[in-house]
């Protein structure tokens, strides 16, 4: 295996195997990992990163694809994260798709990885975010994390975007419906996809209405709705346009230093809380837990009793070994 | 405030004013919450519990409706708990079907509550547990858990049930694409609704292609796919039955005490997690964790140093404590 400071080196380099291998060590949960993350954290901050999230269907992949074209012809560098089990990326949806946006991976400025949603669900944006950092360190100028918005985990890696746009389709009305809460709040703007089907206006209005009830000031960048048809590469370029014009904002308003504090604020919590919850579920304690719900004469014991139990466990620990 | 010990009686009265009293307490996080069910813990495991989950629009609402009137028209006694931002409970539908719903709730053996997706998400799926665990030192014989399968925890709650059914319509398509990984292993039977739609046949047979990709032996309970049209109250009689079928089966192959244990220390779990997360966020580590991100010369340090020092900071204050 390579040295992690060739890898260092090498990622430095952008190279693209390099980017892979450390995302792997992440993705694995490697012991290094960790460490390799901290020592490239100097490196990172430079590149923008956005955020496209939305129901599946919307024709996110298709619209970071588009995006993504655009910017390589401004000779910028991308990376793009996928987590959406219908992603192309991922390997949920049809075969085309998928060697469409095969096509731009091999291009010499873009690097494409997916994550899973499945298994380790609590850990993704955790995981999702330190690979951005590795892309970050590399010298990528753009980061796109293109999610699903249906899982509390796919929106907070969203939400970690310095940009972050909710692509609909004229027929998400009932999926707009539930996801409501999530999605709304999260979108600087969003991107009514397919305008060209029938109820795009209605659509548009019933948006337009929604947004209306989100509560904001004047300071309060409001968001717009661009129509596009990513599939034809209309409205493709209003899109990147308004990624700049958001920027812009946040530079002119010093919102962009407090986004990112915000952002770092979420995902030290989320270490912390992953942390403790490997710390205090180690074999020991695993096989404390399941004692105890074997425990025949314990069947109408609360579940608060047991948990105090396991907590007390974890403390005492940490006093014996500070002993 | 009516004491503890008078709300514990009342509540074994089956008085509803004492259940929903005894729920707010756990809703608030009121500090006497969690001692009192720690109390009526011995009361509890007597009702058993069904999970209905399902996209948006899916009419799960419409289906506890009808379960609920044919439950009571057998003298049992039906609590529901509605976790669904769609959900007439919870306000998110139009006007006529809550008021379709509101008449069941007045019921003298039906106790309605709606929780609220909003805020503390992490901890909504303890908190609905917990709120059946009234229901259930209560006397009642059924409790339904309604949530839409969109979120985590949404799902996690769907989860703990006895029997768990997924509802979907014909035009689920997408939907249930996107929901497949949580969705369909967590389905004992499907209930495919509204099956008078065009596309129904379609639905069908894809969600039979999809099953037969799932993992099963012959020990599993083989998921059926039942047809229904709850709003004309057509197919609900077979969605009952085959409830009790899935209660026969557990009970047959002894799987009900494995899957409430499960239950049971998915639900510790859960409650030690939260726990540890209240015990480290006290207000002195949220200030550390502000000094952190706002200190300048900090831009670079990796979130993985801060996350550290915060832990280090807890353990320490355990120690003192201990001291």
């Amino acid at each position: 295996m390579m040295k992690l400071s060739e890898l260092k080196d090498q990622l430095y380099k952008q190279n693209k195997r390099a980017i892979s291998r450390a995302i792997s060590l992440i993705e694995d949960s490697d012991p290094h990992a960790i460490s390799f993350i901290k020592e490239i954290s100097k490196k990172t901050g430079g590149a923008y990163r956005i955020g496209i999230t939305g129901p599946p269907g919307a024709g996110k992949s298709t619209l970071t694809n588009q995006l993504t074209k655009h910017l390589i012809k401004q000779n910028k560098k991308v990376g793009i994260i996928a987590v959406d089990p219908t992603s192309p990326f991922t390997g949920g949806a049809v075969l085309g798709d998928r060697i469409r946006m095969g096509e731009i991976g091999t291009l010499p400025d873009v690097f494409i990885r997916s994550m899973a949603t499945r298994g380790s669900l609590g850990g993704l944006s955790t995981k999702a975010i330190d690979a951005a950092d590795v892309i970050d360190a590399a010298g990528y100028d753009y980061i796109i994390f293109e999610t699903v918005g249906v899982g509390q985990s796919e929106l907070d890696i969203a939400k970690t975007a310095d940009t972050t746009m909710v692509v609909l389709v004229p027929e998400s009305g009932d999926s707009i419906q539930a996801m409501k809460a999530g999605l709304m709040e999260i979108a600087d703007f969003f991107v009514l996809n397919k305008s060209d089907r029938p109820g795009s206006d209605k659509a548009l209005t019933s948006l337009q209405t929604t947004l209306m009830f989100r509560e904001h000031d004047e300071k309060t960048y409001l968001p717009k709705i661009l129509k596009c048809i990513a599939s034809e590469n209309t409205g493709v370029e209003e899109v990147l346009n308004e990624i700049s014009s958001h920027k812009k904002h946040l530079n002119d308003s010093d919102s962009f230093n407090q986004r990112r504090k915000n952002n770092k604020r979420i995902r030290i919590k989320e270490i912390v809380e992953t942390n403790l919850s490997i710390d205090i579920w180690n074999d020991k304690r695993i096989n404390l837990l399941n004692e105890k719900i074997s425990d025949v004469s314990s069947t109408s014991v609360s579940p608060y009793f047991t948990a105090e139990t396991i907590i007390e466990d974890y403390k005492k620990d940490i006093l014996d070994i500070k002993k």
